[in-house]
């Protein structure tokens, strides 16, 4: 049996429907994956992020490859049993994080990712791989493909990502063509390495497309990640400086894909604004993964139908501090349903309380998990274009 | 009726078991108060709260009035409704926060309690009240008697505490009898004012108990609360600098009560310390109040039936890295019918991660729940001497 199943395509453009076997159960798709790539959603329990009505988590095997440590998970049994996610998981395989300690925060304008934390720092990038600083203890340490692999396999990961360099925005073409290329030696590397020592582990192998924003390069990147015989398709790398450019450069690798190799499953990584969801989808992504909503929610932002605001109501604002209105009327999260309200809310945003980052970590994936379920029934029922419009011009996702 | 129902009572000790009858439902005595002090049980929802076992939270009026204000959880319906907890609410005066701005940690030694956040500072107290220096902005506030009483009743509370002054156990007696004796007079003012302003609002006033480690100051203390006709009494003030003298300061007070007003409900103020729950339910304490369960789950120690090491596991420490043992078996907190292992629960403590903080408070607040169910049941049933000897010798609550 294939990996993927695609159980409805929509007419107008190239979303699609389907369900994604893993070894951890089946994945619903197109599917959003919130992070918990230090081995927990912040702040919410396993059983809490099934109820939310998610399938797969995003682990990291950089930030887990520092702290505890792959051995010490697999000893511990498998990062499944280490966190009791029963479900399925994703590794990112550290490329984006270990470059973000050398190119900063300036790829993460459009992706609003962040990968180290400010103390780390690349020592040296070759052929062979990366040598960093720590940025949990100042220690000198050094990734390569092989050990991304090693780390994921020791992490027990349904989905393996391979090892790439992700190449900031700003960079010369030239730059990003040699970066690219490397990225592919890596690819196979990786393939090489699971094929000596994970073969049949009942893992899924995705290889990333970089290219940056160059057609060619994404094209002959594309190429390369196909005749690797990956399961499925990740696209990564700079993704451009605004939103325009950025759907064009998905566009280019979905049309690539539908026209030679369709059925592969297709991952978007670190992505997650609600425009940006609804486009994806419509450009025939299967699963983003974002830190969006649950870092957001940490930061006393929750997700709300308003186009106007990019879906985001900043608490933390004076404006709402004797509101007696609930977040959002209709919502099924604990926090609307419980009636609280946004005085409250915004009370604990400002006090920086626990209770409050994670009333909007489950709001805010509340959000998210039914515009996800809203665009996969609209795809099976073939009502995509009239629902895609519907949620941008702010209808609430999962009403009636 | 009465507010409180003694339903039995043990042959060989003070201790009873009974209900509460308060305006927002009935609290099984001898009950455990967990703190939501800032309007949350931090990092936990009202409805798990319930889900634990609990049916009152504590809040704190000297918090709630610096931020966000007794006018504005008034104006948003009340504490109950503001923070969205359905069941009993006792308020804390302010009067031990706002003399630990000035007495420092002393009084804490023993109860473990702490009331400012270290920023603010008493800049007088005189018979009006207290004048101080706010830990949030460093503004000069003003809090009487009055004040405390008209902020509790802005929270709408359902068990009241007086106004004292809570004086620390390294003070001469001679400055204990005048502060107990002022103690008394805004013990007056307090009932005067709800008198006058709240006759009728549903609550239950509980006196305080003052009078430090002198019995005849204690004697006295407790005269003057059971003339101003209060519906409970509180133990407050310093308990002693070991817990055999605290429990020699408990029992004068409860000795007293028995002999003059046995049916009056008694709360012990802010201790939770598993040998002094199980002890104070033997001296005849109907509740208690601490922020130990709670705080320490967010310090990374969890609570045990370890006697020797005071019921609490260090889970911080380097021993647990790699252990896959469940943090306590049997118990049916999420964290331990997940079976995570010590090793995972490690890892969170060391990474300071939300959900850590979560799971401990969790699975502490289970233990605790399970400890005064357990005690209840004993005294219901008559066997508390072995069900408390079972207990202190490290079985585990809630066990079979």
């Amino acid at each position: 049996m294939s990996a993927f199943s695609i159980i409805a395509r929509d007419s107008g453009s190239f979303a699609r429907a389907g369900v994604l076997h893993t070894a951890h159960g089946d994945v619903r798709t197109p599917a959003f994956v919130p992070l918990a790539s230090t081995a927990s959603v912040r702040g919410l329990g396993p059983a809490e992020v099934v109820e939310l009505g998610y399938d797969i988590v995003l682990g990291n095997a950089f930030h887990l490859f520092l702290r505890p440590g792959g051995e010490l998970i697999e000893e511990l049994g498998g990062l499944h049993r280490f966190m009791g996610w029963p479900r399925a998981i994703i590794t990112d395989s550290g490329g984006f994080q270990v470059f973000s300690l050398g190119h900063g925060t300036v790829a993460d304008e459009i992706k609003g990712r962040r990968g180290g934390r400010g103390d780390g720092a690349i020592l040296a990038i070759d052929e062979d791989g990366v040598r960093f600083r720590s940025y949990l203890d100042g220690s000198e340490r050094f990734i390569a493909p092989e050990t991304s692999m090693a780390v994921q396999a020791q992490l027990g990961s349904d989905i393996v990502l391979a090892f790439d360099e992700c190449t900031p925005f700003n960079v010369e073409r030239d730059y990003t063509a040699r970066s690219t290329e490397r990225t592919h030696r890596w690819l196979e590397r990786c393939v090489n390495w699971r094929t000596e020592h994970a073969p049949d582990d009942g893992s899924l192998f995705y290889g990333i497309v970089q290219g940056g924003v160059y057609e060619d390069l994404r094209a002959q990147s594309l190429g390369a990640v196909l005749a690797s015989g990956c399961a499925g398709v990740a696209i990564g790398g700079s993704l451009g400086r605004e939103k325009a450019q950025m759907y064009e450069v998905i566009e280019w690798c979905t049309r690539g894909l539908e026209a030679v190799a369709a059925e592969r499953p297709r991952h978007l990584l670190g992505i997650g604004d609600v425009d940006d969801l609804i486009r994806g989808v419509e450009l025939g992504i299967d699963s983003f993964d974002c830190a969006m909503p649950t870092r957001l929610a940490r930061h006393g932002v929750a997700l709300i139908p308003d186009p106007a605001n990019r879906w985001r109501l900043e608490l933390d604002r004076p404006r709402w501090r004797a509101s007696p209105e609930p977040l959002l009327d209709g919502c099924r999260c604990p926090a609307c349903s419980a009636g609280l309200s946004r005085g409250y809310l915004h009370y604990l945003a400002r006090g920086r309380e626990l209770t409050g980052a994670r009333l909007l970590t489950l709001h805010n994936l509340t959000f998210i998990s039914s515009l996800m379920a809203d665009l996969r029934s609209a795809v099976i029922d073939g009502g995509l274009e009239r629902v895609a419009a519907a949620l941008r011009a702010g209808a609430t996702p999962g009403g009636d």
